[in-house]
């Protein structure tokens, strides 16, 4: 690629990761990371788990894991990474998740030496492939809630994992249908005290499922979940303990532990004070999953925009050939918005990811323990940017399938099954509504509150205007945005549309205005109303929370913007982010009228101004393309490369 | 099913098949209509090819062809077969569309005596199978562009059909890849005359493309579409056609012929006109796309209902069992508002079939040719009405899905291959974004200027506030919803949030004003502007079309409504429909108060209202789920069954 504007587009948007994202385009062949459309489930599996064991052997497991065992990046190198991932197949994106982050993850952050000592490398290496077993038949989202026990057995030393209930099985796994020799369960922790069992709340074992054979361990039982919407190349599974047996070692001990005498012993006191702490360890994988997700928006986006910029179709007075669909604005309403926010987006998954690393990362020396404030504020941003950037996916590959009519829905194109595997990606590593649930509760409450023994609606009364400011504020103190607001107060309410400081002040009113509404809405709630007072306000909630993402995303992306030097590029980066926060004000209008923040003029010319960037984008269409650094090799679709004919001569 | 109301919502919602429909649920068996998840291609499309002729042999494919070649019932009862055919696996809904609706129904409508007596019977009855190849590569939407020859030869008294170039190749054609026998083959017809050729528009033949024994015809080569994004059972592929010879009878006639001499021959001179009227013949295509994607999402529907009003997730104070999740608002208003709007639909796809029956029905007796005025108006519907319904089954399937987390992802839940399935009805038969053009071009024109050889852009020069309200008003003349709309008037502007009338005039106003303004923008169009002056206000142009469908469909609703007997069931309805109208209205808030139609503080009563509606019906959920007549064998998913375990006991 030779464009010096969307070259600069793509080391923007590469962000501080630009190594490992230029070493992965460098490195990368088709044959590593894509699959065929129509192979079987078991040809597919097969496949993955081998492009899985040839990534491994490239290093791409090692990114993210301790030095000392080998790792050989940072922590949020191992996001940067994902991301670059997420432009191969969707199936073999999560199955390096499960392996790498999630079940490797967990035995790293969870476990201590002993674990680290017994299996880290060879989960690097990819020769220990393990699952994580957290999700029950009855308990998804409700994890506190699982079912599973993990008993300790001070006579033989060892801890009873047992499946008591049919929807206490273990479902949906990864790794569990075929590969997983080991897995990281999930269960309620009991030790006898007393001549009775006392629950410690849910921990996590590492144990073996399958022997070196390949063979199930006793007491196991292990079904194939079968076929799926999407994700055909993951073989998930159920896993069901009939009181297996494991040494009490195996409990991953970093926060909780079983002493010799048999007694229960952790540092945090509080028992929901650890399950946050457990469960708030296991960020990166809400981080990677958003990251992973809007990179196959970007594809997706890439091709029907390839594909746009070619096909033609109907006449029009005084245009010798058919017009090029692309010419149309309702195509380019349809595929141009979504490009600003994948565009918007990455910035803001680069500034989570700096802030992973900066809270998480190895970098960090052992003492310096980060604010639990900051450590929330990430939680929070982690949970609400997932839901936001998964979402886009769904609906950016609709879109774009849509957009390339019946070519679009041919798998060759490289649509439909992405589309079809990002669809569960709103549901695992949390649901999207649940978790913007998350983010409300995060904003609503102060974090030494989310450890106290108190549900949601409960929690809610304790908002205070000044807890929920202040949790704001801390994400506003950076110095390209605070330019882009001082300049936009000078100019009062007659900003132009395309003034960042009047977006970020107009996302900040809804953001501010819908936070403290619905607090002010909670603040009644006590134990015998408060679900039902929370309940009636859940779509307000839910909009307060949204809110403050989006408010989020567009102030990463435009003080990323501001980092860029002044030019062409910086100029086409500006008007892409008003394309996104002008048509994120648009999908909102009725609630800026309804608050007085538009009136009707107004409101009018931003749906006019999102009709004109659109018409001004259109030129730069194969920059803004070429701009988000894809790598071509992943990119096979006949309609995006040219191979397939799309009219006459 | 005994309950009493939900057989009286059946019945509404039955229309005037309601035999049909009821023969179908009497009738059925799950392996009839279903497939099993993970089936190889070959074998889905193995399954789907028998299921058909089973369905031939119990007369599924005699519904809707004339009685004098062995067909039984009237044209509207197969569209109503179709919607109940929609409940079952859609790879075998589209093959027996193809086969019975768009290759028999073209022989039928397009074709002659001389056609009939040679395939009709056998086409029913499934003996013959065939393609309707129309679309090729380089031509989808614009058909009239299709760029297949079809030159008469006066020589050998024959039809030469070819594929002049690679984008002319026909492609996305159902049973073109394994059985078709024969196809109807849409191309450009030429005939000698003067030492040239003189072309006359898009013409259709019916010609053999596979022997008895299945050998592709010498001169055609069909290659397979290979796999696609849903549809796994439908056997899609490309012809290309070298110059293959074929009988001059083999032009289907009914609108014109090449008579002996080797002149043409057509009653329609206009080409344009012709063009129009062949396709217009084929509008029962679109209604039955419409209803059996609606069908879908009634299904997907359904089962998300049914496993939200069992599944439990988070405790709340004061609550001794977790909450069961379909008592979240967030979840109410993630399905309640799409059942609503499922039931409006059935309404409209019911009022759509009846002026179907009316207009093209064999019980029309031949020399009463129904006016182009009410022609046009079906097509106008029918395009609007299939994409509306389309969308809202990609819609309702996705929110379905979503709604049911991981349970959903799993392909036994029958939502995931239906969500896949049903994204291409956006597509075929009409592009949904080209339909609601059309569906404006049918509001702003009178019928005659559309056949005059204008493009669209001009056409709406031509626009007359006069002719769009004519248009409009003769919906509008029945009588339940005149005294809903009389009623309402003597209220003025405090209307109650679920007064019928209220919403009756919001959608008029919302559908006249957006209309009467395209209008006025588009009046300046001429030759040299119109296409910009046009594709400036395409998003305008959209929004029309949109409003004047929702406004036909809340108008359909509610005089089938108002025909309900006084009693629980009737209000049960009107507060449905209530919902699917506010809903609407939430939708656009912000037109509404941009155009002075909502102040803020009615907007904000307007989310209450949905709210709150919510809340009422949830109570009555399976009486509604119930009410909408799906077969209950064919809802096989154990999450909608209850043979899923969802939570602890």
């Amino acid at each position: 690629m030779n464009d010096p504007i969307a070259l600069e587009l793509r080391k923007a948007l590469d962000g501080p990761w630009q190594q490992v994202r230029q070493d992965f385009r460098d490195q990368i062949e088709p044959d590593m990371l894509l699959g065929t459309p129509g192979e079987s489930i078991e040809a597919q599996r097969d496949r993955v788990t081998s492009q899985l064991v040839r990534l491994a052997s490239l290093g791409h497991g090692r990114v993210g894991f301790p030095e000392a065992y080998g790792g050989t990046y940072d922590y949020g190198a191992s996001c940067a990474l994902f991301e670059m991932q997420g432009y191969g197949d969707l199936s073999l994106l999560v199955k390096l998740g499960v392996q790498f982050g999630l079940f490797g993850g967990a035995v790293s952050r969870l476990g201590t030496e002993r674990h680290h000592d017994e299996v880290l490398t060879d989960i690097m290496d990819a020769k220990i492939l393990g699952s994580f077993a957290m999700t029950e038949i009855g308990h998804g989202s409700n994890v506190q809630r699982l079912e599973t026990t993990i008993t300790f057995d001070p006579e033989t030393n060892e801890l009873v994992v047992n499946s008591p209930t049919p929807s206490s099985v273990k479902t949906y796994i990864g790794n569990a249908a075929k590969d997983a020799r080991m897995a990281v369960v999930f269960g309620q922790l009991l030790t006898p005290a007393n001549n009775e069992f006392v629950g410690h709340g849910v921990h996590a074992v590492l144990m073996d499922v399958r022997d070196e054979s390949g063979k199930v361990v006793d007491g196991v039982t292990i079904e194939d979940n079968g076929v799926k919407g999407g994700l055909p190349g993951v073989d998930n599974g159920t896993f069901a303990f009939d009181n297996v047996r494991i040494p009490r070692s195996a409990l991953l001990n970093k926060f909780a532990d079983i002493d010799d005498e048999g007694n229960y012993q952790s540092d945090i006191e509080n028992e929901n004070a650890r399950f946050f702490t457990t469960i708030g360890t296991l960020v990166r994988g809400r981080i990677c999953v958003g990251g992973g997700a809007a990179s196959a928006a970007k594809k997706g986006l890439a091709i029907a925009l390839r594909y746009g910029a070619r096909r033609r179709q109907f006449e029009a007075p005084g245009h010798d050939q058919e017009i090029v669909v692309l010419d149309y604005l309702a195509h380019q309403r349809k595929l141009f918005p979504r490009l600003a926010k994948a565009y918007a987006l990455s910035f803001a998954q680069n500034a989570i990811t700096e802030s992973l690393q900066e809270l998480h990362g190895d970098t960090r020396a052992d003492g310096d323990a980060p604010a639990k404030e900051d450590i929330r504020e990430l939680e929070t941003r982690a949970a609400g940017l997932k839901a936001i950037s998964t979402w886009h996916a769904v609906d950016a590959l609709q879109a774009a399938r849509e957009a390339c009519g019946g070519a679009g829905f041919i798998s060759e194109n490289q649509l439909t099954q992405a589309r079809a595997d990002v669809d569960v990606f709103a549901t695992f590593e949390g649901d999207n509504t649940v978790l913007l649930q998350l983010v409300a509760k995060g904003l609503l409450t102060e974090y030494k509150e989310m450890f106290g023994d108190l549900a949601m609606a409960e929690l809610a009364g304790l908002v205070t205007k000044q807890v929920a400011e202040g949790l704001v504020e801390r994400t506003a103190g950076r110095a390209g945005i605070q330019r882009l607001r001082d300049i936009a107060k000078g100019r009062g309410h007659e900003s132009a549309m395309d003034d960042s400081g009047w977006h970020l002040s107009m996302f900040e009113q809804r953001a501010d205005h819908a936070l403290e509404t619905v607090g002010k809405r909670l603040r009644r709630a006590n134990k015998e109303n408060g679900f039902e007072l929370f309940n009636d306000a859940q779509d307000h909630v839910l909009f307060a929370a949204r809110a403050h993402i989006d408010r989020c995303i567009l102030e990463d992306a435009l003080e990323s913007m501001e980092q860029m030097p002044d030019g062409e590029a910086k100029d086409l980066m500006a008007q892409v982010l008003s394309l996104y926060a002008l048509s994120s004000i648009e999908d909102d209008k009725a609630w800026f009228l309804e608050h007085g923040r538009l009136n009707t003029v107004r409101s009018r010319a931003v749906t006019s101004a999102v009709n004109d960037l659109c018409k001004e984008l259109r030129p730069h269409v194969h920059t803004l393309v070429d701009g988000m650094g894809i790598p071509e090799e992943l990119i096979t679709a006949p309609i995006a490369t040219g191979e397939q004919t799309t009219s006459y001569a």
